[in-house]
């Protein structure tokens, strides 16, 4: 074994986590900065991750995350597998609103946006860093913590019910009663929690007993969502159909 | 410098290599035998790329392409963010023909997805492993090598021009000629190249004055793709422009 295989794997994790959405391209030194790696071994590590595809040199010699990379995870089931198996139910969901419909999956203490589609005259989204939502503050993330376990609820409140809007929850008491809510109605409506131009309803996508997904829609605060709750239970109940068939 | 290093990093891509759309979930058993790699260190850098998020343990012990992978490669302009830009037009393209809309780069001397949109209802697509297309035999594909550099279609012509059906274009002459044809006119219309029951239409997403894409429509042999060529087009310019929009 070698000792430093750790260090190797976990440096090159910490130069590809160094890239946002924000900041897709990096040159050599923002990289050195950004990851406090000595320069001659960000640049070593980089021309290997290029050599695999991981990372892609632009014009101007800076680096960029590169195709390769994005078509290995393209492979998780869990996000892209589960987009796939999705797609077409919130195509439906799409053309029957022309607003903002999101698919969510839990990552850590947040929830990760694994799809989303927007019409051209869609509510403007608050558009956040690495494409992820607070779970105590986002209608999929509501659904989301509704459904795991106690420990995931324990970790949220630890790391503060931070406030975005004057409707955001931040506390606890507030937080649990939604979250019976959520787990008795079966959906969620958030009107301003996140962002004070838009409600957002969203809805649980179960397989094999278990929530695995929440699929949101986002419309204007002039908009009711009321209506819009038949059809996004149905594009869930859709994917988890779905889900069942593919596991087969 | 570690000797080492380039041996760790090739190792764990050689790892995440051995997951395919076919066989998205693998055991220890089976990614040992497919990168050649001795079972403990199999485990060991498994057990890394997990503590990392690139993989995740299955309920039964096996690994799969970890949500975080794919997080990181939606970080990929090339593929994710030219990907972005496109949907809304994607969408418009799809919701005017309910048929197969694609989004393909270039990668290697394939044609890679980075998006495709189907109908319930639409006629189905031959699934290739990995998302990729041969670049001779699918209409994107022709678009994109008709833009590309002398060296990639000599790297294309030593690969061999495989037969997929009677029209697959096999001989240099037809594809030479087909690709002419290709810059001249903006679109290649493509019947039943890559698979009896479909026709496909493609043309180019420029940005820069280079070919970065190719959006392509796929529909029945039964339907008549001519009068699709103007919304493919509108579709394709309007990418551009937004591509032109994001770069500033």
């Amino acid at each position: 074994m070698n000792p430093d295989e750790r260090t190797v794997l976990g440096r090159a994790f910490d130069l590809l986590g160094a890239f946002t959405a924000e900041r897709p391209v990096l040159g050599l030194s923002e990289l050195a900065r950004r990851t406090g790696l000595p320069t001659p071994t960000v640049h070593r590590l980089c021309a290997q991750m290029c050599t695999r595809g991981a990372l892609e040199r632009t014009e101007d010699g800076r680096y960029r995350i590169g195709v390769r990379l994005w078509e290995l995870g393209a492979l998780a089931p869990r996000a892209h597998g589960l987009r796939q198996v999705a797609l077409p139910f919130l195509e439906d969901l799409y053309e029957a609103t022309h607003q903002n419909v999101q698919l969510v999956v839990l990552e850590g203490t947040e929830a990760l946006y694994v799809e989303r589609i927007s019409g051209h005259h869609a509510v403007p989204l608050l558009s956040r860093a690495g494409g992820r939502l607070p779970l105590h503050a986002s209608s999929g993330g509501l659904v989301l913590l509704a459904h795991a376990g106690p420990e995931l609820l324990l970790a949220v409140l630890e790391g503060g019910l931070e406030r975005f809007t004057e409707n955001t929850i931040t506390s606890e008491h507030r937080l649990r009663s939604t979250l019976a809510d959520v787990r008795r109605t079966g959906t969620v409506t958030c009107r301003q929690h996140l962002d004070p131009r838009s409600v957002a309803v969203a809805a649980p996508v179960l397989a094999g007993g278990a929530v695995l997904a929440a699929v949101s829609v986002v419309v204007s605060t002039s908009d009711d969502p009321g209506p819009l709750l038949p059809a996004l239970r149905a594009a869930c109940r859709g994917i988890s159909r779905g889900l069942t068939a593919a596991a087969r």
